[in-house]
């Protein structure tokens, strides 16, 4: 028999924050005492509660403690996070901390130190001496990097349920075709604006079909308007941009009759050809082969574009990061300092995007297909808003959205 | 072994059936040898067939013309139909002759009748007297009626491969989301244009997400623009157009904000609930109940309205046909005369009209879900053109199309 | 400015009813003091709180109230349900309380009665002089009826989270076919062996693939051992049965070598004429024209077949309810002691059936499109535990768990 | 006004080869006169046509014999194909010849020689003095390399409808979940039987589905009685493989129970951090890490592993080839010899696998979601046989009908 002291601070009814800490305890098998309760007295107060914990054995302790922390619970008597130093390059110590995607704090030294760049399944590295907390992929550590074992001295803030309606308030809604879709794109509009009002980057992460349904316009002109400073993608996106470009076919597809054309299922091959011929998408660009599309109208309003490839691509067109870890690497970087994120019609990138987003970004994931959005919740990015639409759809009317 | 000789002529090679003529005979396990070629020396002239096809048992030859027959392929030695008198009501002869929805002609009396109203899967009653052959539904046969048994003096005329690419031209083609829906609509917008250049009906099937996703405003301005001559629902999107009118919202969910309004489940029924009491639609739009929606639209531009009823409807609505096969029968009387319709966001009325659809009518099926557009297919209502996207969008550039 | 107090008691934390009571407060725009809170101070404890709710208006609390009732809250002081007459037959008087499918009370007389045959969406009826209340649709009520107005004197008891793991616990968790399938059919099966075992009734949904997938066996082992009382249909599952029957065939497609046989397509057309050939299902039976499929089994074993019609049927079959509203009736007769429900591979008939289920029955969803399952969430049926997998499979390991 | 003369010959009428020749001339606009038709007079003889074809300009001539070619057709003058060396590494000449991955033949020196190693979307190198010519990706040509441009001088079999029904024969369905699946599970299996009874190599494209499926040990057990000769995955199947063996949990699932276990979310990653540490999965294996699940089998076994990385990976796991171009050449090398496909569960590999098998491969592509089969259909594998179903319960009754 074992026992230990947690407590929480806010609102942590009507978050769902407390129910889902009991209900971790009974699952667990463990059982609860409240030794204290302050219920806020009305919506605007906030609320906070002690309570005891006891589990069979300090084994399964410690194991439910560290969950419960994740829900936002914390150890009444505070102690500095414990860590353990890498030995193998690559390698974590084996009781490591995973982090999740939201804010999460480190006690370092008896202060709480935000954790830089927080994002999900990562470890934590901590500079004692910098009083510095920051996350690290499992594959980048280093010998000698001193990494946050077990659950002890970290604390994660989840995103409590918004007081009112807000733009993003229906985030948690059911994935439905069957709903209104003016209103969502509206808020998506709202957020967008909000976030170049106050120089936050804006993030779309494209797929292919956007140029199979010939939204590439809306996208440019999205670009031409400011809201878009990143992109990623893929080795198919590109090479159907530019296929559209020279050839007016998206895989072989008139774009403009809808008509497979003679030859067609070359021409993805022909436009990676002759791209890869210059040298660069810059070089491509400045030969004008690029035409008025995504990526020469990112090329010239300077929107950074990584471009990220896959065991499925063909060529690949210059510019496209083969290697998936350095892909990642570029992806992490690119994400710094992005307030919105537009996932549309892309598997993918869009869950290894949503893997590196912190929670407090707002995204939105577009797809026709309810079960891409639906697999993107199954792994974690719950935050965000799953719309089942048309693609196109969505695209030209937050183009019209944001027109003026 | 038995043995006989079929033709065919007309585009048999580029039109597929000289080849699924061949496949089947093989399918079939039987033989056979072609005894007259005649190949159409360009595209503009057509061929002629003549091949004996020889089976092991005159029971499997009979099978076997009667499946050619449906694909195309006429007996050489040309006989009357034959038919069977029905003997007990509701009731065919155990032989009987099942149809296609593609034009079908009989031979009575030494002359190729057409058949008239065809449908698909149904029976084919014959007036010697008259000269006269029409369709009709397993339970409406009478004692006494002459229905065609067998195979023999029947003809069918499969929908030739039109020569040059056409408004429904790509109606085969496969369903993907992953196309520009931009020139579809513009072919679907030709027909109805042209349809209504010569007093054609156009018929619309609607299912309750046209009112969730707000787009009852574009059916509206459809119908008042004169494109729209019939319309088949059933009791839902009755029931939510009512409540849009009424309360603002669709199964409870304001359609202004996107979030359900407290007590907004009731809303439905109490929509339902005032029609009753108001007697009928009718007497609802002179109280005012209505507004501007689908319903009140319909009702004053005379627009022929179709509610048939299902066991999950509440209520239900005043005007809604309960007894499945009279509302079938009111539809199967609708259908006439009408040469375009478009099925949209509806399974269960979809997939009821496509069974009484005539082959030449040109067709679309709108649904996000891809599976609602394939189980029509599965059913045999292939000649419809799929689209795979947002039905809101859809209609909204419907109507942009067809705006002037 | 309004105010009235209501009460909580129960689970009511770790079950979300006071996160979702504090939520539908905030969202109405309204506000709330805690006056009393006593917190189960372990898992075995309940908690009970009292809450002031303060609205802008009389009519916006009113309103309010009605919802936090059907969320579990209580006015604190009790009052009678108000009831009104219907005026005219079929119509519900304007204010009618709209029923969840959680169990109910009102109060009636000073007495808590509980209102029989719960099911959602329908009216209440009160009989004062018996002290009794139950449901009733709104097409059946009679002038004279005493039907529940507005929110006073109903209380509805919310399901609450189990305390431990338990057979449906999983029931609330999202759709998804990326789970192991063996588990959930385990419990499904532990449910209905628990409820033959002291004569609960256990309730068949079954769509037509079923037989097109060549599963009929399997629920023809079920009904022969006991597991099946009550089968609810259509007119294609038993057309199809009596085909597989009769030609071995399901729509055409030959269930042996999963080939379509000549004129196959005709085959569901000539079983539903033999059977009305016969003038019944019995009658067709003793024929031995049913041979050993899912209606011949039914028959011999005396469940209760419920077989609804609809508009795209063929036929139809005898025995099918043709009148949409009398099938609801028979339905909704035969749920009566269903305490397990098996809905496959069906649509309408199993959104129909949810529609009409009391909450307390153990309901499980089967079907490879997710889409289903989410559409009978989005209607209400969320207790239900939804499976995406392949209803062969399903129906064929259920079985297998099932025979001893 | 340019014309040239065709050739067809085979089972052209039946396999619709002709009739897509001549859809293919109507659909460029241009015309065709029959020169010489000899029909097979019966359905074991073949036919032979000779087609003048005429078109506007010879450019448009040009395109379209390439077409034709690709369909089967072959200039009556036989001329060498011709070829222009690669001038730019990893850059093809302009009008470079783009492969289908149908057997195809290039005329070297006056002799029709195979093309080795044909794969879909890439080069042909011809070696002149050698008489050889293979094909070679994009991104692989060196300069100096002879590549075949033009249409001239390239033939193309195209598969011909099989005479008798045959384990494929079914092949080119429609994609539906509304069929019995055990007899394409069936076909498979004799496929897989063949191909080892002479020594074939046979594929398994694995996704994680499988682990979290439970479905791990019909994979295992298909190793073990020599059905599986290569695996292709990605990282995610490896770590939930490897999480099962360490944890008995997939993406922290617990496998007996289908309940989240604590912490679970965590297993994933120390999987992939146990195997780091150990530095490799033979290592792993020999340290007793990997249980009995699909790697440890396949390793046991000497089953060829091909795992490729993508930017979603955690870890990620050693012997993953993160570099997508060196991952896509390690699979183009270990396709040979493959003669049966299966790709189970797998999106990404799925759809690179098909870009690289021939079109002979027998291919099975399963899962639950048709959209992933329409997707490889849409890309060209229209040759693999497309199974809607539960992937544990296609390997599971697999791996039934190859256990004696």
């Amino acid at each position: 028999m074992a026992s230990k002291e947690v407590e929480l601070r806010g609102h942590i009814i009507d978050s769902y924050i407390l129910p889902r800490v009991w209900g971790a305890i009974e699952d667990a098998g463990a059982r609860f005492n409240v030794r204290e309760m302050r219920i806020g007295q009305s919506e605007t107060e906030t609320s906070y509660t002690r309570i005891e914990v006891v589990a069979d054995s300090a084994e399964q302790l410690d194991e439910l403690i560290g969950e419960l922390q994740r829900l936002g619970a914390l150890p009444v008597t505070e102690r500095d996070a414990q860590t353990a130093p890498v030995t193998q390059t690559g390698v974590l110590p084996d009781d490591f901390y995973s982090t999740t995607n939201q804010p999460t704090q480190v006690r370092v030294g008896g202060r709480w130190v935000a954790v830089e760049q927080i994002e999900m399944d990562v470890a934590i590295v901590v500079e004692r001496a910098a009083g510095r907390a920051y996350t690290r992929p499992m594959h980048d550590v280093r010998v000698g990097d001193e990494v946050v074992v077990g659950y002890e001295g970290v604390r994660v803030e989840p995103l409590e349920r918004p007081r009112r309606r807000e733009a993003f308030a229906f985030m948690q809604s059911a994935v439905s075709s069957e709903r209104a879709k003016a209103l969502a794109i509206h808020s998506v509009a709202e957020a967008m604006r909000e976030a170049r009002s106050h120089g936050g980057r804006i993030l779309f992460v494209l797929g292919p079909a956007i140029v199979h349904t010939a939204a590439r316009e809306h996208v440019a002109a999205l670009i031409r308007r400011g809201y878009v400073q990143v992109i990623f993608g893929g080795n198919a996106i590109i090479a159907h941009d530019v296929e559209a470009a020279l050839f007016g076919t998206s895989l072989g597809i008139d774009l403009n009759t809808g008509e497979p054309v003679e030859h067609g299922h070359r021409n993805h091959l022909r436009a990676i050809n002759a791209v890869r011929a210059a040298g660069s998408l810059a070089a491509a660009r400045e030969q004008g082969l690029l035409g008025d599309g995504i990526v020469a109208t990112a090329l010239e309003h300077g929107v950074e574009l990584v471009l990220a490839g896959s065991i499925r691509d063909d060529g690949p067109m210059p510019g496209v990061i083969t290697d998936s870890m350095a892909a990642q690497a570029a992806m992490r970087q690119a994400v710094r300092g992005v307030e919105v994120a537009v996932l549309a019609a892309s598997m993918l990138h869009a869950i290894a995007t949503g893997n590196l987003l912190p929670a407090a970004v707002k995204s939105v994931v577009v797809d026709i297909n309810p079960a891409v959005v639906t697999k993107l919740a199954d792994r974690g990015t719950g935050q965000a808003l799953g719309l089942v639409t048309d693609v196109e759809l969505f695209l030209r009317a937050l183009a019209d959205e944001l027109a003026e």
